[in-house]
């Protein structure tokens, strides 16, 4: 049978956790690289204690770092930090097979749905970074619902999608945004163990470390 | 002798207009690839009274744009059109032989600085993609002065260096920003044809098509 496929993009389809990492060295790098007279170690502890404070939506991570080791003249190093980060989030690549797997689901009936927690547009541009954004027929991002993933946010899900809660399939790398809240409404789970939650325990109905086999799994459930 | 050779940024080291014709157009396309049903001629009339209304350094022109045709939905649109837009600017180049003509200067002893109208990070940014920013030994830009290029902003650019103004000579496209007032701080004055004030009679004590002879003419002042 057919089912409605809802999948979460970070950690899920490509790997996020190592982006956001591989993002935030480069730009330090590149802060050092413009002649900024820190080590790399003393900016990335900094840095950490700002993302930590600040979120990591906050959009000035790199202006506060600059501010914070008084640093006169910061445009250039602002600028060079901001640069390489854009340039490494403008190269993320989704995990393996994952657009096949996408594309054999289609073929196949299902029907592809994204649920997200973020910001709408910079959900969208990842999606559109992955070059899979015409894959699914609708996108549910927490800041349009109004509310991060939870049983309630599913339920509203469902809704939408004018289907019952057993004909979804819910596609999350965390338990506590995306196979726990989900099993509660009612949607079958797939927990893809990657990023930095991969080790936690799974509830789901199937768990697997390879999201490019997902079609496979799905024609197994 | 050695001279400080002070250059502009937008269509004095690139071609900036042409840039950003480039990067308009990309944007608006990519809204059209992402299954927004206007034509390119539409949305590029209602983004250019947007542009107007707003300037060029407004941030959300595509939000605008959205929102003044009743776009449901607008994250995937404005996402699109933001990562189009981007990527065209992250691709700029200098004109032809503009390092090498730069690299010459430095190495005969002139001293290369850079004084710009805008804001200080978008300019250190275009230094950064253009691979130029280790050539200049300070970047005067408008937003840190507290004022646009005019006889008083040159007149503090020559505080800065401590030098007469007789050393000191200005290269930019603009007879209202770069040359007109530079001359009246005391400069010797180079004017680049280039972009959309090409046409415009040239006051300079020298005018040229090509920034990448910059080197040679320097010579023969």
């Amino acid at each position: 049978m057919t089912m409605n496929i809802i999948l979460d993009i970070d950690d899920t389809l490509f790997p996020s956790s190592e982006f956001s990492a591989l993002a935030r060295r480069n730009a330090l790098n590149a802060m050092v690289d413009m002649g900024l007279s820190y080590s790399y170690p003393e900016l990335n502890e900094k840095l950490n204690s700002i993302i930590t404070a600040k979120g990591s939506n906050y959009g000035r991570h790199f202006d506060d770092l600059c501010k914070s080791l008084d640093v006169r003249d910061s445009s250039r190093y602002v600028a060079a930090a901001v640069a390489a980060y854009h340039d490494t989030k403008a190269s993320i690549a989704p995990f393996p097979k994952v657009a096949l797997a996408l594309l054999k689901l289609r073929e196949n009936g299902h029907k592809l749905y994204v649920a997200t927690n973020g910001a709408s547009v910079k959900q969208w541009d990842k999606l559109i970074r992955l070059g899979l954004e015409l894959y699914f027929d609708q996108v549910f991002v927490s800041e349009t619902l109004g509310m991060e993933k939870c049983e309630e946010f599913y339920n509203k899900v469902i809704e939408a999608l004018g289907c019952s809660a057993k004909d979804c399939v819910m596609v999350g790398d965390r338990e506590d945004a995306d196979i726990i809240p989900a099993k509660k409404a009612g949607m079958l789970t797939i927990r893809i163990l990657a990023g930095k939650h991969k080790h936690e325990p799974s509830t789901a109905d199937h768990a697997t470390e390879d999201t490019g086999s997902l079609f496979e799994i799905v024609q197994r459930l």
